[in-house]
């Protein structure tokens, strides 16, 4: 791995404290930096370079999986960090800045490879680009490259815009924009399930999958986030970005021994062939929805629009559900199901593929006690691969449901920053979002975001700890399906409806 | 279930202890005997009803797996029981014994459905079949049937020769042949595991399936058995039985919603499938091999010539491993590879289905470290069915083999012979061998025995404790393939040979 320096905007924020320090950290402790690198931290708060090390040395100890234990590699870690304070407007700090670059770079002896990092708010990207590029930070004789955090636009527009501000400072090949389920171990697997495993690869198609439920449900309400939130809703927060990439990494159907360019083009493949809905139709295939009070555990919870922050009368998206057709051929007739709430009855983020029932589609009902085959890829709290099947119980001879569980990786596990940023530094974009998938994205998304507006399609209430409105089962049920749970609730009982 | 009176020849012996009354006496305690029902032992010892009580009781005590702990239980089951001394020659004994069953059925007011059971040597097959015809026994107003033990003919001809005299007496869907691999819970579990799985199914044919490894490998050497076996040997003892029952059940591609009568014919396809190997290639498909001195767990083990009780020079086979083309539409171009012996390394019957790896076949080597997709089905000593996949590590991006366990029945579950008396009482012959099945195992089997009989191919030799001869390895080496274990030595390990 290529010496580098690590510019980093924003670093005074939340996440780098939670996510991006320790990530380092992680990665060298892990041996997975390289050998000569330095970070420069930049933000508004008043630290000088010594005060800044204390401060990510307290961020390692809060929230680091690899606590700073080891005094000298703990040093050796902080001894790579300089703070510099900048006000992103601010063309001469740029100035100063590319001065501690050089001179860190001229330090270390290393070449002038910069990774910068856009851990800010989205309105500080196009200005960040612009400054780079000005102040000759951008003119290296090495390589640049970008790691940007979400979101990346606030619908189709504002995306192109961002898009086009950037590339002029970064070549599509030098950003890595961030979509943190990609970071996920599980998600990642995806890749490679059907690849590698022909069992699963000639399974992986509509001749045998009858659907597939993508489920990220969040227990928690929007928390210090209203006011962000209840500008973006489900849809903006999570619909266009998490669930469509987690949906492309399911659906995508990659060569053996493919490369990034055949993940990304498989991935553009699949945002292409995502039937679009447009704004009349958008009532048919989504259902949005807004929590009312609940309760959880006996703790009343309060309505959305009770939320400190939230504008009265807000009409924001906390839950969405959306039918989405791919129009390809190993797909076609395949209903994807995405949901992603606030306030949910369980926190899990899932994909559940269900396999079809060759018998039940002849309309003849033989084993009407069975339950469908399914696999489901526990994304989170839990990571595991289920496989359901059935057999026959020698003893009652009835038909009852078996399971078996894949367990993947181990407990002190990289966190998806840490997978992220590695895979950054050495330039490996697989897990990244392309712009091809973020503007299809959008373009996908934007006909709902104009049927939110102008509210031509209601919008549902469900009680805060409940599974979302009704409308959400109606969805499936218009093919037949309902949402699984991972789990049967016990042997031979129907399947759960959640 | 019909009131029956339950005729046991051999209800001295060895099988009855261990197995048929603990049967009996569990199905009883699980009210799967018929409310009304009287059992009548018959051997050459000398005891009376009160003495042959005592006798079956002591065998639950020892054998069965509900202990005759509740006394009224017990004293009910034993109350059923009588005895009667019986030559198996002796026409006249079969007049007396005709007496004691019309005795117990008005005794009991039970319609005349009578169970006859064989549980001795097979020498007395015909002769008691005839006496049972003869003495007026097997005319009864309501059913009998027959269950008959092992071997069913020592060849081809013997075989026919016994089906004949039986057919006198009685009709083949009469008859209820054991093979107590059938009454195995994981063996009946193939019944069910691709006929209602869509997800097996799909996979369930030469599309999709490299192989299939069938393993029934004892560690115990001949034990007390030497006389018998010696004469026998594992082609007769084992192959044509038991590892052509298991692959039958394997093999067979069930309609949804299945009849007795489709298992049937299904085996029967199978069966007939069978490429048949000439006594002259014999030697190209077939491994037969003996046990020399060897060891296991640093305790030294005697050669097969040396055990005691068997002929010196013996040429028997303790070991024979096959190659097996089933010409059949599903199935064409898989090799089932079988084998069975006896002092081999471990305890383990199984089935190992090998999937494709479809870039393997296409001679480019993608995922090189990557071990095959298999599904193990262990049937003893462990149950349970095993899935082995891929999966990528997503710390050092290599491939790493991932399996999962369906954990299929219970601790105190019941065993082969409850099922299968079980299901003979209720009149089920799923699980029993039809002779349909039976004659053509021995037509396949036979020129085998006679390339066998005139030594046309060498008898190799393995150490004792080992998992046979090398040239069982180079048997599944032609095709490419080895023999599989049901899980890898480590992750990232090449597949072990076993």
């Amino acid at each position: 791995m290529e010496a580098m320096t690590f510019v980093l905007f924003g670093s005074t924020g939340d996440l780098a404290k939670r996510k991006i320090f320790p990530a380092l950290y992680n990665l060298f402790v892990d041996s997975k930096m390289p050998e000569a690198f330095s970070v420069i931290g930049l933000g508004r708060k008043s630290f000088n370079d010594a005060t800044f090390q204390t401060y990510v040395e307290q961020a390692l100890e809060e929230f680091s999986r690899n606590k700073p234990e080891n005094r000298e590699s703990v040093d050796a870690f902080l001894r790579s960090i300089r703070y510099h304070i900048l006000n992103v407007d601010d063309t001469a700090g740029y100035q100063e800045l590319l001065k501690i670059v050089e001179t860190r770079e001229a330090e270390l002896n290393i070449p002038q490879n910069r990774m910068f990092y856009m851990s800010v708010a989205p309105e500080f990207f196009e200005v960040i680009a612009t400054n780079i590029k000005d102040s000759g930070l951008g003119t290296t004789t090495g390589w640049k490259r970008l790691i940007i955090e979400k979101p990346f636009g606030h619908d189709l527009s504002s995306a192109r815009q961002l898009n086009e501000q950037l590339s002029k400072t970064f070549a599509e090949e030098e950003i890595f924009r961030i979509d943190h389920y990609l970071g996920k171990p599980m998600v990642q697997n995806l890749e490679s399930l059907a690849s590698t495993n022909p069992a699963i690869q000639a399974l992986w198609n509509n001749r045998h999958i009858a659907n597939v439920q993508i489920t990220a449900a969040e227990t928690v309400g929007v928390e210090e986030r209203a006011g962000y939130y209840d500008h973006t809703g489900a849809i903006r927060d999570m619909m266009q970005n998490h669930m469509l990439q987690v949906l492309m990494m399911t659906a995508m159907t990659l060569p053996a021994g493919h490369t990034v360019d055949d993940v990304r083009s498989h991935k553009k493949h699949i945002a292409q062939s995502l039937r679009s809905i447009s704004k009349e139709d958008a009532h048919k295939h989504i259902v949005r929805a807004q929590y009312s009070a609940g309760e959880s555990n006996g703790k009343a919870l309060a309505s959305y629009q009770d939320e400190p922050g939230i504008t009265p009368g807000s009409m924001t998206d906390t839950f969405i559900a959306a039918r989405v057709w791919v129009d390809d051929f190993s797909w076609q007739g395949v209903p994807f199901y995405i949901r992603t709430g606030k306030r949910m009855k369980e926190k899990s983020t899932r994909i559940v593929i269900e396999f079809k029932d060759v018998m039940k589609n002849e309309d003849i009902c033989v084993a009407c006690d069975a339950q469908p085959n399914m696999l489901v890829i526990s994304i989170n709290p839990d990571q595991k691969i289920t496989l359901q099947l059935n057999h026959k119980n020698v003893i009652t001879g009835r038909l009852e449901p078996m399971t078996a569980e894949f367990k993947v990786g181990s407990d002190n596990e990289p966190e998806a920053y840490e997978l992220l940023i590695y895979d950054a530094l050495r330039g490996d974009a697989t897990f990244f979002a392309h712009w091809d998938e973020v503007e299809l994205s959008w373009q996908w998304v934007q006909p709902i975001l104009e049927a939110f507006a102008d509210n031509d399609l209601p919008i549902h209430h469900y009680a805060a700890g409940t599974y979302g409105p009704e409308a959400s089962n109606e969805l499936l049920a218009v093919e037949g399906f309902q949402w699984l749970k991972d789990q049967p609730v016990q042997a031979s009982a129907p399947v759960a409806v959640v």
